[in-house]
């Protein structure tokens, strides 16, 4: 019923050098052809740069139609076994998929033979990115996309992500917005760096920030001509009394969990900072980079929800899902919308078809199954800091655990740096207070302390990393 | 064999309601209990925001395992037909996927009840985007991407992408690079404001441009606080010798086929600019927006590979593949490397998961065989085009034919608005030249014309346009 077909250097009808046994009579004989060809790659019987015959003379050569051995050709160039150039035919490719391993090199850095491992704040496991079901979302997002979904975009975002979004913010963080109050960004950086344009540009000189946080965006607000001055953090968060004393057009805040202490702005304060925008017109800027992540109480609703037209509200898929997927979004007032879309530009810059995924992976349920997935692990690893250091650093006092993706371990006055040299000694990365610090805090506020990511790293490097930790605490 | 268990709303053990048939003992359990719920949501059985009965009560309504209504239901939620949320169990979603229909309304304006077929440039035929070559090419990049992929990434783009580009770059334009030359940007306009920011910041105060281009572009240069006079375009391309007398940086051109005239700037002229560049210190801009579509000679390679270290390098997906990827590349010459990166930002803002799948696209050849075919395409139409125009309107007079996705059809003085009114009348919306006239230019050298993007829309709706198009040409 069926012939096996050899093409050999042999053979006087192979010009090709093929050594190949396929079935050419079978109901599968792309599928046959193609594997004999592939794993004559794979094997390196053919090895890399080898010119593979026309498609004419292998198909005269087994007897086969030119088509299939044309469509084979084109399945092997897909998956990246061979390629295909104009004017020097097929060959077998130098590189085989997949370009770069998944190894602990890649993630530890490829120049320390010792393990090292990292807790610092801005990294996550990444490991844990949902690639299939991400995949799959695309696939629906692509299938689903009118053809118009492939031109340039609008500016404010995809109205498929602002929708999802709306729907999502409202239900797990009290944000209370129509889908065209939202407008897509490249990241927080990104929002902020556009709004604070847009405050610029309507005469602000100003923004207040917290004395703790990422000096990066401090920066960003400097470079933009903006005056930073620092509100106090405490136990409560931020001090908002202080806003008072300062001239300022906007206060950016990190209400839910402060970044990098963990505290949550207490309800006083929360109601005196809407109080204060009110009053004076100012904006709160509020950066909602870990909202989802919440344990030991119901969530606290975002700022945003308790009055819509004085906050302006960041959330990011960054911590979520990836920092890769370079998407984030913001909720704004209707008296900034206008100026905040006009500094965006009128070309967007956020890929589209991300945008279509990340509305499709929302909708279908999977980003809530997602975080709901990662909210489970990061609780548990939290629960094992705690336990760790309460029995083999009880000294040591945790701050900011009820919440979000890090937390501090306060040290003694003075400690925090002959501890941060420690650590790095002894194979484990971790950040301190000082490197968050606001450059004109009052020195004689200053707590010295850890900043500890315990989203930072795999499963299973976790465990290597908290004995590390406690070893490196100081003692009683 | 099989035993098929149907459960409804009149039957005792049923609390759901649900009338489905299923076969609980068949081999395709799982799928059997997924279609019939499919089918009752798909049908109208199953109405909007109906809640589903609890996984453990259907499973014992059925006499199956829980986990396997688990699975089922999961599944329909990912594809979109249910959806769960904490709290409120699992229902009928009220969106069901597709969120959007392509329908020819969404490619053409959903406000027009008569077929309108544009030809307009910036717009591309979006049926053509590969979809199913791209996801492929997505699950080959995220399963072999390393862990570290996912983080905030290197402004500078994904190595992956940077080096195939310096590859394909080589091979397809003649550009001479490494991939730390090359710097991803999220499509022209960004890159382009990128190039300004550092040659401003370097004491460029103009950069001298082509008569007729992009307002969008001029207008980006202005407000970035350069002045923009204008180059003379002729049927030679841009007049070079008038740079001579202007004081300039940096001249911004599309020396392969110039936009929107199509003309390709001719060797003696290329020679000049470079001299020109090389004597004065100055940058080229080389816009190769389109540079893979050729039709008539041999592709005119990059005017980057004759002096890197005097041109800018700019390339676009948008052309060859969608705009809605949102990425693009430069290559730079290494003394402007570090202020383009500086300008940039310490912050990636390109999508990285597009980029790893944009890499792995043209890594595995597949980009090649999609410009291939795309170049087929519009090659077949532009040869329809020019034989339509022939036989209908054979005073007309058309340039810029020999690449490209545009041609100019040259009208008699004055006639222009005229032409368009009729055009845009009878369902045809076309650009002409006084668009993308520089606003100081000379109006004795103005020139009345069409452009005419013959890649704007889809095969179906080509001929239609071309029939109008020649209806409405002037005539002898």
């Amino acid at each position: 019923m069926s012939k096996t077909q050899t093409t050999s250097a042999d053979s006087p009808r192979s010009r090709a050098g093929l050594d190949l046994l396929v079935d050419v009579t079978g109901p599968r004989l792309r599928a046959s052809l193609t594997d004999a060809l592939r794993d004559a790659v794979r094997s390196g019987r053919l090895v890399a740069g080898t010119r593979l015959p026309a498609s004419r003379v292998l198909a005269t050569d087994l007897g086969i139609a030119r088509s299939t051995v044309t469509e084979c050709y084109a399945e092997l160039v897909a998956e990246g076994w061979l390629t295909a150039q104009q004017g020097s035919g097929t060959r077998v490719a130098t590189l085989v998929r997949p370009l770069t391993e998944p190894t602990a090199a890649a993630v530890t850095g490829p120049d320390d033979r010792r393990a090292i491992q990292g807790l610092v704040p801005g990294s996550a496991d990444f490991a844990e990115f949902p690639r299939q079901q991400w995949l799959a979302a695309a696939r629906r997002a692509l299938a689903a996309a009118p053809y118009s979904a492939f031109g340039y975009g609008d500016p404010a975002g995809r109205m498929e992500l602002r929708t999802a979004l709306a729907g999502y913010l409202s239900r797990v963080r009290g944000v209370q917005t129509e889908a065209e109050r939202i407008v897509i960004c490249s990241g927080f950086h990104h929002g902020l760096a556009l709004v604070a344009e847009a405050l610029a540009g309507r005469g602000a000189q100003a923004i207040a920030v917290e004395s703790y946080g990422l000096d990066l965006y401090r920066a960003l607000l400097s470079e933009a001509g903006l005056r930073i001055p620092p509100l106090t953090v405490d136990d409560q968060g931020a001090r908002i009394r202080e806003l008072r004393d300062l001239e300022v057009g906007a206060v950016l805040l990190t209400p839910a969990h402060q970044f990098p202490t963990g505290v949550a702005l207490s309800p006083e304060r929360r109601a005196a900072v809407l109080d204060w925008a009110r009053s004076t017109d100012g904006f709160i800027l509020e950066d909602d980079y870990d909202g989802e992540f919440r344990y030991d109480r119901k969530p606290v609703g975002a700022l945003q929800g308790l009055d819509p037209e004085r906050v302006v509200y960041f959330g990011t898929a960054s911590k979520s899902l990836a920092p890769a997927l370079r998407v984030a979004w913001m909720v704004l007032p209707e008296s900034l919308l206008r100026d905040v879309l006009a500094a965006k530009g009128r070309v967007e810059t956020v890929s589209v078809l991300d945008q279509l995924t990340l509305a499709e992976f929302i909708a279908s349920g999977a980003f809530d199954r997602h975080v709901r997935s990662r909210r489970q692990n990061y609780r548990r690893r939290r629960d094992q800091l705690i336990a760790a250091l309460a029995r083999r650093a009880p000294d040591v006092r945790v701050r900011g655990m009820a919440a979000g993706l890090q937390a501090v371990l306060e040290l003694p006055a003075g400690t925090e740096g002959a501890v941060l040299r420690a650590a790095a000694a002894s194979g484990l990365i971790v950040s301190g207070m000082a490197e968050y610090r606001h450059e004109a805090l009052d020195p004689s506020t200053v707590d010295d302390g850890l900043v500890i990511n315990y989203s930072a790293i795999s499963d299973s490097a976790w465990e290597g990393a908290l004995d590390l930790l406690c070893s490196v605490m100081p003692g009683r």
